[in-house]
C-alpha cells in the first residue's frame, strides 16, 4: 500500500474512532510514524485528505448500483445492495456523524456531495421501479420518490441514530443488521402477495445477524 | 421575558444560525448586550445552556403526545402532532446537525436523551397501534416498532438531511412539509382503503404548502 493510500485508511480509521472534529493531520501523521511535512507532501490539508475519501467513498456506492438484469431476482439483488450499502454506511460512519460540520467548511466537498446525492437519489428511485416492474412492489408513481428519499435518510443516518442511543456512543459492524431490518420492513409494506413470504424469510436471517449486536 | 429565558432564547437563534459550535457563551452574551458575567450567573457554561435547551425541547415534544381520544378522528390527530412535531425539529435544528458531537460531551445531556429516545419510540408506537385500531393502518405488530424507528429517524433527521442537499446550507421553515409529505407516504403504504383517499387529501394540502419551498 502507498503512503498515500496508507493516509487515508488510517484517516477513515481515526475519524470513525475518535470523531473527524477530534483528529488533527498532526495525529494522523504521529499514528503511522511519520513526518506531518511527508504527510503534506501528499495531501494539503485535512479538508484535502476527507474530499479524498469521500470520492472513494462515492465510488464504492457508486459500484453497488449496478442495474439489475433479470426482473425475477430482484429481491437477491436488493439484499446484496443493502449488504453492501450499510457496510459502507459502517465503514465511513464518521462522514454522518458530523455531515453538517464537514461540508459547512469547504464548498467543493458541498458541491460534489450535493450532485452525488442526485444522482443517488434516482439510483434508488430505479431500484424502487425495477422493484415494481418484477412484482415485489406495488406502489403509485408518486410514491416512488418519497420512498426513495425515506430510503436514503434511513440508510445515511442509521448509524449516528444508533450511536446516539448507547451510551457509549459506539458502532459494532452487527448493528448494521438491524438497519436492513428496517428497509425491509419498509419493502414489506409496499409488498406484493408474491414478495410478502420473501421478505418474510429475509427478515428471519437478518434477525439472527442482529441478535449478536446490542439491542436498539 | 427574564434574562435566563432571553439566554435561552437567543442562544436557539444563534445555535440555528451559526451551528452550535461557532457560537461561544460570549457570542451570546455579546448578541444579547450583557456581560458574560451576567450570562454566567445564570448558567454554568454552554453544556448548561444546551441541556436546559433539551429540556425545553423534551418538554414541548412530550406535551405534543397526548393519548388519542376518539379512533375515527386518528388521521386528524395525526397531521397535528404532525404539524408539531416537524414545527419543534425546525425550531431546534442546530441539535440534530451536531448531535453526537452534542452528546458526546455531556454524559448527563447523553443519559437524559436517550431515556427521552426510549419513551418517544414507546409513544410513536403507541400512535402507530391508534391508526392500527382505528382501521387507518394494516400493520404486523412485529413491524410496529420497526415503523417507529424509521418515523423517528425520518423526523429527526430531516432537517440535516435538507440542509445537507442544500448549497447555502439554509433551511426554510416551509421545508417541513416536505418532511411531513414523507411520512404521509410511509402511513399511506400501511394504509387502507378507508384512509388512502384520506390520506391523498392530506399530501394535495401539504404539497401545496411545500411547494412555498426549495425544491429537494
Amino acid at each position: 500500500m502507498s503512503t498515500k493510500d496508507k493516509i487515508i485508511t488510517t484517516s477513515i480509521m481515526l475519524f470513525n474512532q475518535h470523531g473527524e472534529r477530534a483528529v488533527t493531520t498532526n495525529h494522523i501523521a504521529s499514528h503511522m510514524g511519520i513526518s506531518p511535512g511527508n504527510l503534506y507532501y501528499h495531501f494539503k490539508n485535512k479538508e484535502d485528505i476527507i474530499r479524498h475519501i469521500f470520492a472513494l467513498y462515492s465510488k464504492h456506492l457508486h459500484t453497488q448500483f449496478v442495474p439489475m438484469e433479470k426482473q425475477d431476482e430482484a429481491l437477491t439483488h436488493l439484499t446484496g445492495y443493502l449488504d453492501a450499502l450499510f457496510e459502507l454506511m459502517w465503514r465511513f460512519h464518521f462522514f454522518y456523524d458530523n455531515l453538517g460540520d464537514i461540508l459547512s467548511r469547504d464548498d467543493v466537498l458541498k458541491k460534489d456531495y450535493i450532485e452525488f446525492q442526485e444522482a443517488l437519489l434516482s439510483q434508488v428511485r430505479e431500484i424502487v421501479i425495477g422493484l415494481r416492474e418484477g412484482g415485489m412492489i406495488a406502489i403509485d408513481d408518486e410514491d416512488t420518490v418519497e420512498l426513495a428519499h425515506v430510503l436514503k435518510i434511513t440508510v445515511s443516518f442509521w448509524t449516528p441514530y444508533i450511536k446516539a442511543r448507547r451510551l457509549s456512543g459506539e458502532l459494532m459492524q452487527q448493528d448494521i443488521y438491524n438497519g436492513i431490518l428496517k428497509v425491509l420492513a419498509l419493502f414489506k409494506a409496499f409488498g406484493t402477495e408474491q414478495s410478502i413470504p420473501r421478505i418474510n424469510l429475509l427478515r428471519e436471517k437478518y434477525s439472527k445477524l442482529a441478535a449478536q449486536a446490542e439491542p436498539v
